[in-house]
């Protein structure tokens, strides 16, 4: 649940579509040619940062998007990526930061794909289906080699970095780099059953191969996961077998203290 | 299983409904009021004590029916609450401990109602429902407040004082107090993912939102445990889903030693 | 996946069906009357051995057929079992090492059984439904008490045998000695929850008592596991649910590298 907050930050000249590195704390020297924002008063931040998807503005429209977080040579603290959505004058600005609706990160885990060998057909299709379910604040797609330490890793930033949903398609199987689900399982907060067992009832009833399916649904945080497999038609089943039930779950995720013990 | 066996205690006098500790061992100076009763050579109880639900009488009906255990100021052991089925005169009795039946405890976890803010509809419901199903020799609903640290407490507790079964409501969702599997996976001894696949595949005939929960179904020594949904509805949905096959696992967890490798 | 190779090896005269010990490594001085093949330049066999199953001949048909492993006393690595498939010349062979299908191992554990006093049912009923899928190069059946660190040790020692799948009938339950999860959960590599679930719910279709099952399915190394229950019409019931997805995921699990990214 995302709490609307202002910020004051002295911001570059910039053109709409430039991506801005917004940096907290003191101004330092740097040697590069980025483009930096100084975010003022840094104690004004939630300790949580800036979810990917804040828009920044003022009552005169949103100026920029949050599209990620790094750490930055010369700063101690994790930067903001955020990039322009208007034509920005320099100046210093209260901006206040909102957001509305998910971000969503789909991973496509292939070593054909990632050597460039097989065009990956499953990780788009992953994201129209979802765009058409959810309304995205962000999105965003990821190639990986069936390296379970990589996908481990990026899964835990990108729950760093305020996804509220994160869908991998590969690596579910039974080869010996089929590894997806001892890459993420260690790392879940919460496994979900209830989503696993709708996705596998769905599959089972188009195929009897679809038990070698190690599919899995849990989550990170505050981050919604799915591990789907990896080919498209199996990926898109399994999706739609949980489609509906998506929006509730991120609301809930979310801290959503309505009333929720009623039937 | 319970084998059946005597005991010899020194009662005072009791009425019918009024309640009694019974304690092991040398007899005390207590300080406290309350009615006391001593079993005499307490070697001729079980290691397990008395379970609750356990009937104690003479040949000319039941006197004591044993409702809970708590350790008291004064007494090493364990001391056993027992309730006066009938009046008892004051004496030494020699005691016939029986048990017929199960005992069931109902734990609601809710923080509006353990606050009194919301009337608990869940817990009634489960108990009225299971009665139909099972014989019981004991009954008892707890509330509490979603906090796992309690609920783990309580469940222990309830299986080592005999409970045959504990079922719990509440806090298997998505939200951020919904923690009632981090609370019980640790200390289950086995997990039933059969239990789970019918209610979870029950539910979902109902709604596809039934994929958030996390109902989870195992045992704690030879105590059946179930972590069922906070609603009514759903809760009872579950419980529906597995209440035939109840009384037979109840006594294949018991140690029936009746041959069950035959289908 | 097994990849042929050759190995030469020093055969004693054997007649058909003779069991060989196969020694590698340097011949030393043994004190006991057994029949004692050993493998010229032991560098030429592959890490893994001789997988059970594997057939061993010249360009005149085969010779030997491996049928198990042991450390035997006099060598410090582990010596070869093989059965001569027709009679053998003394002599010095240079021997072809192929494999052919599976090899399949059924393991009953029932502790009247084992004692004698009952007739193991589902063991054999197990063997012939599965031979009846799948291509099989080797099988054979084993009867354990309800012992969860016997079957565990089982279990590893058959999968460092090279056996394909490991089929085991007993012990799902809840009575106290049903203890085949807790022995195998530990020692799985990867848990199939998709053929778990498949099995489950082909159960629950025929009984609601299906739900106190706990049968398994997993993979230790690249060997493919099954507990299922002890009674002959549910451990039926529960291979029939996956049988016709089994070569497949014999395949995968081998390391078959064909393309699994598409549908």
């Amino acid at each position: 649940m995302f709490a609307p907050f202002s910020l004051s930050a002295v911001l570059p000249a910039l053109r709409a579509g430039e991506m801005l590195l917004m940096a907290c704390g003191a101004s330092k020297d740097q040697g590069g040619a980025e483009r930096l924002a100084v975010v003022i008063r840094p104690e004004a931040l939630p300790m949580s940062g800036l979810p990917v998807g804040t828009m920044l503005g003022t009552e005169n429209g949103p100026l920029l998007k949050v599209e990620g977080r790094a750490f930055w040579p010369g700063w101690e603290r994790a930067v903001f990526l955020a990039r322009a959505v208007s034509d920005i004058p320099e100046g210093t600005y209260a901006l206040n930061a909102e957001r509305v609706g998910c971000a969503l990160a789909v991973i496509t885990l292939s070593d054909k794909g990632f050597a460039g060998l097989r065009e990956d057909e499953s990780g788009p299709a992953l994201l129209d289906r979802t765009r058409g379910e959810l309304l995205l604040c962000h999105e965003r797609r990821f190639l990986l080699p069936d390296e379970p330490a990589r996908l481990r890793a990026l899964v835990l930033e990108l729950a760093g970095q305020g996804y509220d949903l994160v869908i991998s398609t590969g690596g579910t199987g039974l080869s010996p780099r089929d590894l997806t689900p001892e890459a993420l399982i260690p790392v879940l907060d919460r496994r979900l059953p209830g989503f696993e067992q709708a996705m596998m009832a769905a599959s089972l009833q188009k195929t009897p191969r679809a038990v070698l399916s190690r599919a899995l649904a849990g989550t990170v945080g505050q981050t919604l996961l799915f591990a789907l497999p990896g080919s498209r038609r199996a990926a898109l089943e399994n999706l739609d077998a949980v489609l509906e039930a998506l929006p509730h779950a991120l609301e809930k995720l979310g801290g959503d203290m309505s009333d929720c013990g009623r039937a």
